[in-house]
């Protein structure tokens, strides 16, 4: 019982299940019906199958771990407490009305928060989207569509679920998918302390991305966060002067951004300001290895987007060194002077030796990390066979910046399979390497 | 004879055109096909046609106003002083290897510009990818599939063809298109300063974006900036820690952001800092009116995002008054009491109402600029009936942020073609309000 429900529940309860397209409890049996366990639908007034599943009377009829509750809030506490009484061990609740609103929604939170201690039941929400476990075809959500969201490796664990349901849609739209993703709403029971070390320990998560508004036991968010193996990505959002709209929202208690930044100074927790580097950061920390310092080697085919990316991370502290001697020479070979052959390095135009420079580069060992920029051109392709076992040869980050038709999606996918990033502008490449750059702590 | 042979040539000249794919020659010929006039394959070593056009020995043989040089920058004075005897009155030259490179390269490049005067001749590069005018299907750039690229109202001017080439492509990935893009390269004799006053005359274009690296006679170019009725959108890179590489890439000299930005400062040019950000405030100034000022209303369907969003503008001045008692009536109707009826108005979840409750807020006259945010629902949609005409009506910037499946896509650009810029992540939205924001000068 608890937590760990919501990972692999032996049976869900939809309590509130409908027939009605368009009505909450149906929207969250259409997304259920993939999980491959048992799913019972409970609502007393309906009668026969939804999706196949026959309607029951009550959450006492079922045999479940897990309820997703898709009442309306004043109902919510007896629903909660029959859950209770049923022995279920987590439930997630969608309605809104509670802390966030008023004093008697206060109430009626500080009453499920009861229920959820009488009973050990740990609760996601109230005031939530709910969650979602693409490997297990868990989709624990009324949000329409959500089931496109494929499998990956990042968790987003989002104050807000609008914040998480937007991330889930942008990874997949971008072809990318994730490991988890946790809408914690008001956090009655649930929060980031109780769900950093779940996924932690969760072997299909390789990086842990968080958006916060604000939290009521701030000392126990940072003390997972410290504790964490898993690299962790942050993101604050709701600034002191937006207070009276913040608290309306996931009834978040108003901290400024540095609040969090300064706790967790050196402590390997990268902040980022936005949602696409959240995604962006999070997914080049889950994807390659720790750099071992910020000697930054940048090969691109066209300078322009080349200087976009160094203006960038030459504000964010990288550091361009030399390259040693041999590469000079290897690319001098490679390139026969064309253009600028220092570091960074511009071909001038992709090239079909594109590919041999990266590898020298990428084999420097002056360097710690390295991206590459490149418009794609049919003729010549991504240089996928060099890279291949490159970025595992090498055990340092690779990480490549694209641009070009919509024909190159095959190869850039093929990047994506051998362990090389990419990003679609020159500056979400470059906000990727500074948040690597971020992730170095001084016991690397 | 001149700068608008670029814009409607009776022939164009291909020099240096090939039959074998993957070369530069014939990447060009690939591209200019689409062309609906004359068009010439010139090289003396060929016979026979490409792609339908039959070779031709020399650019006496002719007619034609326009030429694009195909051939490596040795040769290139001879062609162009061939070109000019021929009466050509606009080139374009691909090849790198001028000014950007050493003092041999300088003194070639003095060479084409001393012809281009002695002949009239207003010369694309050397160095550059190019130029494209989608809407007269007019693609002289070696970039394969750059034809892709479909017709829009935001004309790009990028010093780097690089990031010319990056930007279209962008932009064709995210359905939207331009009314120009020109390479500047070397720009031998053809820069900001010429090309912007056709722009601002052209009737397809909106908005004008600049990249800019750094330019050599920088009153002239701040001279037409100022002038010009269009509006402009300018991103400056290349920041003096990166002289070497800067210098080695356009023969651009290196200039302070700022040199930029105080000079024109409340001349109604708007800085951005990204190539993203350049699109979308290049696309959200070309669709919308300009603001009477800088009070925003923002409508969110879910509270998370719109707080990332208010966030972000307040950093930018946006101003969020409180809404007219007429239209709070209105939307405390509309909602009956569901979460926060205020200035930001957050509809908890996108409701059937949510058309009417943008329509209340846009039609509020202390609200001059009005953004939404909605995770898209199927069951739902998004509202397009209700704001097939609402932009017109109301004749201010109504932007639409916007996340979900990809089965979104067709209702996401009905929006479009009402007037309604919509932008695929929180902070894109926001970042394109802000642009807004920064075009208000103080004779609106």
């Amino acid at each position: 019982m608890g937590v760990t429900d919501f990972f692999d529940p032996d049976g869900i309860a939809v309590i509130g299940a409908s027939k009605t397209p368009g009505k909450l409890g149906n929207d969250a049996m259409t997304n259920i019906q993939s999980y491959d366990g048992n799913v019972y639908p409970v609502n007393p007034s309906s009668s026969g199958s939804v999706y196949g599943y026959e309607f029951v009377e009550s959450v006492h009829d079922v045999d479940a771990d897990l309820a997703l509750c898709c009442v309306p809030s004043p109902v919510v506490p007896e629903v909660l407490e029959e859950c209770g009484e049923a022995g279920i061990g987590a439930a997630v609740i969608f309605a809104g009305g509670f802390a966030e609103v008023d004093e008697d929604g206060q109430e009626l939170e500080d009453e499920i928060v009861r229920i959820g201690e009488e009973y050990d039941m740990t609760i996601l929400g109230p005031n939530t989207a709910g969650y979602c476990l693409p490997d297990l075809d868990l989709y624990g959500s009324f949000v329409p569509e959500i089931r496109d969201v494929e499998t990956g490796n990042v968790a987003f664990l989002a104050q807000s679920g609008g914040i998480g349901i937007t991330s889930a849609f942008q990874l997949d739209r971008e072809e990318y998918g994730l490991s988890a993703m946790f809408g914690l709403g008001n956090r009655a029971n649930t929060g980031f302390a109780e769900l950093i070390p779940v996924l932690d320990d969760d072997p299909q998560t390789d990086a842990i991305a968080l958006h916060i508004e604000g939290t009521n036991d701030i000392d126990a968010v940072l003390e997972v966060c410290r504790e964490a193996e898993t690299p962790i990505v942050a993101y604050k959002a709701g600034s002191e002067e937006l207070s009276d709209f913040v608290g309306s929202h996931t009834g978040a208690p108003i901290q400024a951004r540095t609040t969090y930044e300064d706790a967790l100074d050196g402590e390997g927790v990268v902040f980022v300001s936005s949602v696409t580097e959240l995604i962006d950061v999070s997914r080049v920390i889950a994807d390659t290895p720790t750099p071992a310092g910020k000697n930054v080697g940048l090969v691109t085919a066209q300078a322009g987007p080349g200087i976009v990316i160094a203006d960038e991370l030459n504000e964010r502290g990288a550091v361009f060194p030399d390259l040693e001697q041999e590469t000079q020479d290897r690319i001098d070979e490679l390139l026969q002077g064309i253009t600028y052959t220092e570091n960074p390095v511009d071909t001038g135009r992709p090239l079909p030796e594109f590919g041999q420079v990266i590898d020298a580069v990428a084999r420097d060992d002056t360097i710690d990390i390295v991206i590459v920029y490149e418009i794609y051109e049919d003729s010549l392709g991504y240089p996928v066979d060099e890279l291949e076992t490159l970025a595992e040869e090498v055990d340092k980050p690779i990480v490549f910046t694209v641009a070009g038709p919509k024909s190159f999606e095959d190869e850039r996918l093929q990047m994506e399979d051998a362990g090389i990033p990419t990003f679609q502008a020159p500056e979400r490449g470059a906000n990727a390497v500074g948040g690597l750059i971020d992730s170095i702590t001084d016991d690397v």
